[in-house]
């Protein structure tokens, strides 16, 4: 059964794509448009009720949201690829925190940058010069946590590359390679060090050639 | 080993407190006042760099953000209390895909009507009318797919209550109890039934007698 792949260009879908290529699961991508508002279909929406991507089909399992995404392959496959949860209950904890410090505290500020910097004409949206600066000034504050986690520890959850790390490719991506605020990492010696490990796994390399954003 | 929580007043972590319930974890509690800035003292900031709780320590495992210290316990004691994760790959992958719908969904506009309705005058805020319109527009929308949901399944994550019902519990607590707006709950037939199924298991009704919100 190979894994159907909604919406591989945005940002968010690329964790799911890492993942499943980390864990060795076959999967195919359906394109969905989000310029043309394909994400707001009522068939896309009997999908994901939402109206935002990813959402994965395997066989008749329908399952929404990049990280739940990624946990669920990560322990249906737990002996095939690499280990991407721990092996033990506290190494999944730390692994759990450092994607929930994802979503809440690294996640915000960089999809408002990602919005507002890159995305705008795209999307009709008049940028806001006061949320780009503040949502930079909490970017700084959450990378010097990280910079502190990193100087102890070789990846966030641990001496292990793990989704915790995947979760941040997509929009680490953006600072660095298209909004022109890769100092936002260089300035900080093993947050880059980090950075450097990670995208340049073949996983990562190969999901943003085949699946480029659409800026 | 007792489990020290930190902060057991604060909404958040209360998603902690009824996890450890459930899962017969023994606790002790250490107050953090937020009124009076001890979430950003230095020595708190040494357990939890953002300056948020809660935070747990378990011996010398220290692990903070609430819904990883939830799925800490409720993996780490699997045979132990009730089972919060559900029992094959798939049921816990619809169990985290509406964890995170909580985190991503239902949480930012209902936090924000909290802080706006609830805690302005404790923190020195002033409330903003048209983000609380807004906050609260937000939310229908949001609860019409969990009418939705609950229509076809007696539990968010499926028939068996879990993690991802607990994680909505304390802040729907403030929308029905302390915000006066329940009509937002009592108008959803199934949404009704399911906040009066699970804000009555004796876990919830202990914790919230035990450590009452600030306001």
């Amino acid at each position: 059964m190979v894994v159907k792949v909604y919406g591989p260009h945005c940002a968010s879908t690329k964790r799911v794509l890492v993942c499943l290529l980390e864990k060795e699961v076959e999967f195919e991508v359906v394109p969905v448009d989000l310029t043309k508002g394909e994400h707001k279909d009522p068939e896309f929406l009997k999908l994901q009720p939402f109206g935002v991507v990813p959402v994965i089909q395997d066989g008749d399992y329908t399952l929404y949201e990049s990280r739940a995404i990624m946990r669920f392959y990560a322990d249906k496959y737990r002996s095939q690829g690499i280990e991407l949860l721990g092996r033990t209950a506290e190494e999944r904890g730390v692994v759990e925190q450092w994607l929930e410090v994802e979503a809440h505290n690294f996640h915000p500020p960089a999809y408002d940058l990602a919005v507002h910097v890159l995305f705008a004409p795209l999307f009709g949206i008049t940028p806001d010069p006061k949320l780009i600066e503040e949502s930079e000034a909490k970017l700084l504050k959450v990378l010097d946590v990280y910079e502190e986690r990193l100087s102890k520890s070789k990846y966030l959850g641990g001496d292990f590359f793990s989704l915790a790390d995947i979760s941040h490719l997509p929009f680490l991506d953006y600072i660095v390679n298209k909004m022109n605020k890769g100092y936002l990492i260089k300035e900080r010696k093993h947050v880059s060090g980090w950075w450097d490990d990670i995208s340049s796994r073949p996983s990562w390399k190969k999901i943003i050639q085949l699946y480029p954003p659409p800026v």
